[in-house]
């Protein structure tokens, strides 16, 4: 019955290729669709992380599915199976410029802890009181990945860029209105970035910078081991 | 012979209406248009800013013409008549991110002083190395105008709204490429500043930044006197 | 019950540094973050204006939150706490072209309002019935700051432009359809005006209108004073 | 010689479809492609109006070609063979903003003076000073069809259709820099006029428009007779 | 109590000055702005049309206000008056090229009905099936006024241009998706047609289609006498 | 000393894979590239087409490849080594709307020929005079494949397949100015065509579309036999 | 009673001039049209293929016609009469990337199937987990056509266009979130596509591919035959 | 003498600050500031990366600075002072589409040469031969950093980010023409990836790219050490 959807193939191999765990985009998925992934999954005795699994879709799952998916309506994440053991000292912290970008911090934090990475969160810096940034200095200086959301004219990203080492994984956010445009006005002022090194992401994409954090940190031998 | 072009018709009524003179944009006008124009402002016993002067259209200017005009190569300013005689000291800083944005930056200036009004400037100040700024605040502070002029991603506005209670005048610049867009996101971002009261003028306008400078000014009863 | 979101840090020094009190944009933030923001602003004693409010929002509070609010449904705006006590005469007109216009118009009083600043108003002017403009142009003259409100073509800030001295603040609107485009269109107009001197503030934003408008009677010493 | 480019058809019938001559707009066309056009043109007896013929393109031109051709470097238009011989009074009149649209205007003349209708021109009379307007509306009031031409923010159109009852017809261009975007903002403001009925036709389209005036004034008996 | 929105200023004089009547845009408008104006109409003895008065609008409306207006809903146009008396045969033709198209075609009729304009109408007449076209070519060519409406690539107007020498005006409409682009594709495809003299106005705006006609039909002598 | 550029590597391969030759795109390429190129194909006994080869490459060159390549200079398109032989009568047909389009549809009929398939060429049958298509009607229906070229409106592709049962592939060109937008309306009114099974390749791809063209008679079994 | 909409006319001619027979778009037609054309369909003993039709709109209908109709809800399409039968094995595969581009793979696949067109499927070989695509490398090489759906960056038909010889008609879909923008980065990665031979029609437009896939088919005589 | 730009003002403390030396983007700079620059840098004993330091403005500079600066013309890059000495093997390389993307791949090359890292090159690997790519799999999978250098549809970066686990660092270029749009496709595709962890920079930014890297290999402890 949870086999609805033919047209769904999975990718277990990926996690051997990349190093990064098969995940879910929910958005634009059918429930049969989701409903067949997650049979799929369980099947294989493997666990996935869903993006984008807002309150609506996840209320038109069976209860049998939603009995086992950890939701987070905040950041719209769901953890099915559970998340991989965490290892060692945050080396990735999670700075957002306001509140209301709190959903896409939130995706980021929770796709790395389902990959066993443990994070610091640095909120509501804003570069127009900047005082709360420069509080902070030290603590992010002593990070491996900055991971920077922002929104609206995004000038965090550049402001913490110029003060640390670390990778800056900058996540633009379709906060604001107006010329805000969506989130279109924070990505081009992140890419435009006097500073140099910042990288960017899709907007709203807090997974996606999860990720690239997560390569990163490979990168340097720190990930995660899985349980 | 230099009143080659019958469609120029001048305005000098506007600076009774609105305060500011009579300028004149040499973009996009013919050699017979501003010898036209030049021509009649000397035959009225007036004086005129000239604005986008490049090289070139100075050069092509008859010999005359050209002995009358104090040019500025780098802000492509000319002054046709003698400068407003400057009063009191200066309430308008012009700062500058880079040092590509000093052409914008010295439009500016030439035309604030063009009009009689003083101004410091404060250049090279982009965030990406924040204690430039920091080292500038209290004199920022001081003032009643800041024209901050910025390309890229333009986050130099928003944080220095951020520290200071002046009106700021915005102004972004094409400085940069690829998404920087021939300043176009430079302008978004400080349209979208997260920082209350930042106004923005067009690309590259410092010209347009100095006159709303003296609006303001005028609103506070400051505005130089004439000669 | 009230401090169910810690990504909220609210800026209780911005107006010691800027001259304009910390204000809550309330679009994009959920009630959790809305009630815990009112609950620090409650217990330091202080007050905040809240932008963006609308009905819905606004209904989702708990009562004790709306009992204390004045909520003004066409501008969205709440004033938590008194407004602070207006001094002297009005020294800022809010200017509209069309009725449609009336919300951000609405907006940009209601931001003075809360500050201490009176202001008058001058509806539905748009150019396409000149005459109702020029009817009014001796006691636009008469005004330091002129917050000018208007979308579609947005002609009228540059007409204005043309006919006072005072420092013109426009605010294009989302009013209008198709090429319209939000209000891009008014933005774009607005920034290329052929009158010198003319500002921008982001789409449909009174708020930061009137903020500019609080700049620049700060610098010339006609800021209002605070209860 | 001159027929080395077979890919040309011309479409001598049009004036009987339509009511308009053929033209020949030369940007983007090779000397071979036009020295053919010229070659039938002459061949079938007729007349022809070039445009966008600039300087270096009508130098380009063989001397036996150059000869036959009117050629006005400031409309960049030729006339290969007589206009219309005139009938009546001006119906028309061009009006344009600023000094810079006086190419734009005068293409829209000659192509009606090719096709023999007498038109006026009123110069530079942008909104930043209305009394320049002003003083002209009893003339504006008397024509049947008014082309427009303004660039920049193109206010123009707008408070013209508010003051006359002829057809309006708006030409934006490409005069202005930054937002002015090459006259894309100019022509997206005069799509969005709060004026009823105004109509517009492509950025530096003074052909367009005067073709246009002369479908109007064909449609009230009013067409010019040829020779 | 109907005088609730202050900020409503009618504009009765337009007639005088432009041979066009008052409309109001109702979109955008509150309930309590659309009763004020049809208050105020009704007081100085006037009609007047109301344009994007959905259905929803038109329901909010108190019933003693619904009972004096025709509201037809495929245009969501409203008479609140009696039309103007009709005088003489159709000169105008209103000409569309899909089903789709019908609401703009319709307010665009409406319009011209309300000034007392007879106009025909020529549906469902898209190039994709040419024929449909060539069946009325003769009776187009008869016409004084051709308002085309056309979505998606809008190729209609630049064929009818080519077959007949009415004057023009051209109707992008919001019909399709994707490259659609909410009409921005039609319109532009119109503005850069192939066939000269063809004028544009903004995306679904049959209304102002209409009052372009009008004036084009007025300054042939033609126009409507009102009762 | 033509093997400078150590980046270049052909793929030799994909006639095998996909059923086209290699070809070279030499905008964007030096010098040094493109004659590394040339002595690769050489040494391994084959041929390459060359486009966007402008005259000013195609002079760079060093005279010993300039005397193997055949370069036609109106389509930008250079043959190094012999074209395959042709069979058969022409099963495509590349129509264009303009003179203007004609380096577009000859750098179509270059590649086609280039391949070895032999095509009609039918010129400036755009729809401002719609007899010019309307008389080549049954041609166009006899036809496998229409390449329609077409720039400004790009009408053409919509009206043609409305007429013949033919795999229609447009190409958009840069052709026009203003709204044009280097071919961008074009290309958008073309994909948002009214007329079914209409596809569209790139702005000004007259390579491209030939490619697809060769695509498709392979697919029916008409692909050519090489030498 | 289902004649109520005069405004429509259909164009039953279309297959004997192009191949095609006639379908409807039903996105943006009201209730009242859908059954005029209905009924027509039905009066002239013909069938017709409904696209767009979504849940809502088929509610719609009176139950007589929903009775007629075989609907299929994640395609949105419905079959009024009928499919051709089909004749011989498939010649076209519709290739999608993602789970999400189903329904426009399906759209494409029934267009295909009411015309007798049979077709394969392969489904989520997105090029992220490139083994997916490499194992139908074979199956894909045999097909004609190959129509590629695929959102996000598209980067599908570029990678199958390398490994085959069909031709390559691939359809950008809508999938996806930020800089995706409803389907047109993808689009655009398609048009931009290193693969020679590639080309596309409008976001989500499965019908329009099918269509371009009937007409190269018909081009190789491999065309349905209909009941 | 070489001190006339007195706006220049240098960050030397950068890299202790955020481990990347200052690097000077010449474009957008006059000769005076350039040398303002050297002569500041040279006086404090330190070296600096030039980039976008192309023919011409190399040329400009006084023989004295030319000297001194190892000037690569393909990447426009140069180097004052001695690169930091390189340390162990290659962990980044450095991978691009076509040939036409050199510069841009070199660009990023050099910059990390200068700071003391090696680094591998991955030439012309683009998907439409896909085997190219196939071939280098492992030796991709061996690095840390892959830096993807693609114009066009940038389709790339998404095939590699599913094939290797490394941090992938997408440059998109501005190769192409028409849709490519100056590398805003690239871009966007680039950030609509399908491959989880993609990031992006600027357009033509292969500094960027680099110092990215940089920043990415500090954190795992790799980064270069100094001489």
């Amino acid at each position: 019955m949870s086999d609805r959807a033919p047209e769904v193939r999975l990718d277990f191999a990926r996690a051997s290729r990349t190093g990064l765990d098969e995940a879910v985009l929910c958005a634009g998925k059918s429930t049969a669709q989701l409903e067949t992934i997650l049979s799929r999954v369980r099947d294989a005795g493997r666990r996935i992380l869903m993006t984008r699994l807002d309150d609506a879709a996840f209320a038109a799952l069976a209860a049998e599915w939603r009995a086992e998916i950890d939701h987070d309506p905040v950041s719209r994440t769901g953890f099915f199976g559970a998340p991989a053991r965490s290892a060692g000292p945050a080396a990735v912290a999670v700075v957002s410029a306001g509140a209301s970008d709190a959903p896409v911090a939130r995706e980021a934090e929770r796709t790395l802890a389902f990959a066993g990475m443990a994070s610091e969160t640095v909120f509501d810096v804003g570069v127009a009181g900047l005082w709360r940034l420069l509080d902070r200095v030290e603590r992010l200086r002593a990070m491996r990945v900055l991971i920077v959301v922002a929104g609206m004219d995004a000038a965090l990203p550049s402001v913490v860029a110029g003060l640390a080492p670390a990778a800056i994984v900058a996540v633009p956010t379709s906060t604001g209105y107006g010329v805000a445009a969506g989130g279109e006005t924070a990505l081009r002022a992140i890419l435009a970035s006097c500073s140099p090194g910042v990288v960017a992401v899709n907007i709203d994409n807090g997974y996606g910078a999860a990720c690239a954090a997560l390569r990163i940190l490979a990168a340097s031998g720190a990930a995660t081991r899985r349980p």
